[in-house]
């Protein structure tokens, strides 16, 4: 999901903390140019892709090295001033909103891939390449890199809300890809989580505590991920269904035998018609499944056979393949384009973005309901979802102007993370807590959980320094 | 692996507390019979398969619920006592010794199924059921679950280490396996970790800090793992090769080539002649493949020529086929009796296990090595690998009785270790730390790692009962 609009409004309650000059002092003479405290340097670095807003942060630090992060928290841990990694910015839940006040991390500059272990099938990168730099890097070797959030995000920032998207429902997310990491604590120590050894036992796995953290617990430095072999064959179709259900109910089918799906998303007809509109496709305006198939010639046929036998029991129809990397690539890129799509759908609208995923068995249930009450509402949508794995997302195309509209969104969507977790689900699949869904997390998981957690966050960062005010007040 | 020997040698360091008689009796108040101070009792939950012997647990309480282990530890807090969590005693590492006094906590009793949810592939179960009685138990729905260490371990037992073994080169290992925990904490407050949705966002990744924690952060008291459509097709096959290094490099190609082989383990030419003797089964001695594969009949075929091509280049030969469920089992009941075979094969001898996992691409050079090492020290051993994981294990057969022999074993897994370090590798790949690895630990992991897991438990665990002593020492 990418969302291109930033936004002023609900404001987080904000407790801003001072930052000394003494410790812009510091940093200027620790980084010369590379910190920077000119105005559209820091509200550039103090927003993200979310429609949440906050006073920027007091300086921008653009780290080059571990050792430049590991100096730049230090200095910021003697002054008890809040640090925020940044990436490329294409958060959607405000991780990268100063709201407590706090000097900005820059780790774009550290882009470089450290390490390509192509016989173990890993890569170790620096935290600021991205995904489809990555992929670009890795190219001779014949391997790749699935996890396609849809924005093009770092390495680093996926790691830290614990990223996935379309590929994930074959190869996981990731918190089942990221083996080792890099981190520079909150005081500012360099640590070494995991190995490259494929499976440990070897204590606590420091690894998965950090993927997801959101950068309250440390600064991510280095990053080894597992890689793929190319698959020998690869397959796209898209299919049409007579409903929603029954394209769900296909996927449903499809996940519960067991088939090694690559791909399966759902794009319902409003959002079919928006990507024709935008993209110059002539889709068939009703909902549809986009779906991959990765494996041998033989077993990419054997996968698709039987995919399109449990949809035609369901009625799907119309099944158009895209063998070729440049069919492949227009059909994703329509995908991936469905945000920007939906938003030139409303000119002037602002999308509201939900992010539910529940048990593969609730999900018919889960996404007829609130289809009907966001029909019953009147609010135009765009709806997709990477439904394989049970998640999907609704965004809203509320008018800013008309604050009626963003109450009604968000009562839906406060009834939508209801309806997810009385089905066992979960109120974020993939983008993370961040500012907005803390009542969610409690609900959730727990007064106790989110109480352990808390008391994690206090042993690690007892200044509460790094990217303070996210997944949890303290 | 399985061990069934105990023995009394390598003392570690013990520092018993207090168990005050106050406790014996409110324990004995609240549980009636359900809580022991029979020494026999106490003595058999105050050892497991590892070699190390501490005093017994000064009580055991029988818990049948979650309650139960809620009442306990909060009484076990009130005076500071230390609680150790008991399911069949299969631990390798010292896990289930008392070795700073206090109490047991039997849970085998907590041995129910709670919720089969085949149609997500999903089921939750008390922490005492085992991996065959949930097989057994989930028939009927067409369903299984892969992870099979050896050993009939609880589920409870199998997530407090993290365990895996033969299946994991496809299916993964606990980490991956585990979607949901319920466990109680050191203050006696249950908590709940993940939900059923296949992915989440939502905080931090608490599921996966407790899944390998050895009991020093809480007791589990519920999980909920992944289940798997059993396969269409399934063919098992032995291949003999010429050498070690033949079969490690047929391994690793299959690997490097992404074929989804579900099983790969090796077995030396040593241990196929106990396996032979013990087995009455006919296998060459020379070292041997034990291979299998899931899939459809046609994926199955593709898989296993793909293999067979391989394995030929290296000079494998004599592939031998088991496509019957009941020719399977002989083969794995063969493979998962090695251990036994090869304990009997030194009448009286006791067997240091082994358990490093190094990246793919450096697995042949860490066994080549450490093969000409064992074989110079002249100690007879046997050797198994789940070598798709490039973990393995050597099982170094000493007689207790020759000092000098153990000291012989125990340098010769120094040496081991120290390699598989310097390949990026780790100490353990599915045994766990426990009491013996402790030093292993901070080499891998680096002092600050192992501050920062110190870090973690003292916060969660302040009087450290849980489990004290295992993993590190505060």
């Amino acid at each position: 999901m990418n969302a291109p609009t930033h936004a002023t409004h609900l404001m987080p309650e904000i407790h801003q903390r001072e930052v000394p000059q003494a410790l812009i002092d510091a940093l200027k003479t620790r980084f010369g140019e590379r910190c920077s405290t000119v105005l559209v340097v820091r509200e550039q670095h103090g927003r993200d892709e979310s429609s949440f807003a906050a006073p920027p942060p007091s300086a921008v630090v653009f780290a080059e090295s571990t050792q430049d992060v590991a100096d730049a928290v230090k200095l910021a841990s003697a002054y008890s001033v809040p640090v925020i990694p940044f990436g490329v910015g294409s958060s959607l839940e405000g991780h990268l909103l100063a709201v407590q006040g706090g000097i900005s991390l820059d780790v774009s500059r550290m882009n470089h891939v450290l390490s390509i272990n192509a016989e173990d099938l890993t890569v170790t990168v620096e935290p600021g390449v991205t995904r489809k730099q990555l992929n670009e890097e890795i190219k001779s070797t014949g391997l790749f890199f699935p996890i396609d959030p849809g924005a093009d995000a770092t390495l680093g920032g996926m790691s830290a809300t614990r990223a996935s998207g379309t590929n994930a429902v074959r190869y996981g997310t990731m918190r089942e890809n990221v083996l080792a990491l890099e981190v520079v604590t909150a005081s500012g120590e360099v640590i070494h989580t995991g190995s490259r050894a494929k499976k440990s036992s070897a204590g606590y796995d420091l690894t998965r505590l950090m993927v997801g953290s959101e950068g309250t617990l440390g600064v991510i430095t280095a990053v080894t991920v597992k890689l793929y072999p190319l698959p020998e064959a690869v397959s796209a179709a898209i299919c049409s269904f007579p409903s929603i259900e029954a394209a769900v109910r296909t996927t449903i089918q499809v996940i519960q035998m067991g088939i090694p799906i690559a791909r399966v998303e759902l794009i319902d007809h409003n959002t079919v018609r928006m990507v024709n509109a935008h993209s110059k496709l002539g889709l068939r305006e009703e909902p549809m499944l986009l779906m991959e198939f990765h494996g041998s010639p033989a077993g990419v046929k054997e996968q698709a056979e039987l995919v399109q036998e449990i949809a035609a029991e369901f009625g799907g129809n119309a099944f158009e393949w895209a063998t070729t990397p440049e069919e492949r690539t227009r059909l994703w890129t329509a995908r991936h384009n469905a945000y920007f799509a939906a938003i030139q759908s409303r000119p002037g609208c602002r999308a509201i973005s939900t992010d539910t995923c529940v048990p593969i068995s609730r999900l018919a249930d889960c996404l007829l309901e609130s289809i009907t009450e966001v029909d019953a509402s009147g609010i135009p949508y765009f709806l997709v979802g990477h439904v394989g794995d049970g998640n999907f997302h609704f965004g809203y195309l509320i008018d800013p102007n008309l604050p009626e509209e963003r109450e009604t969104a968000e009562a839906l969507n406060n009834k939508l993370v209801a309806r997810a977790l009385s089905l066992e689900g979960t109120c974020t699949g993939e983008h993370g807590i961040g500012l907005h869904k803390m009542d969610f997390l409690v609900t959730e998981a727990g007064a106790g959980a989110v109480d352990m957690m808390r008391t994690i966050k206090r042993a690690l960062d007892p200044k509460n320094i790094m990217n303070p005010g996210k997944i949890f007040t303290l």
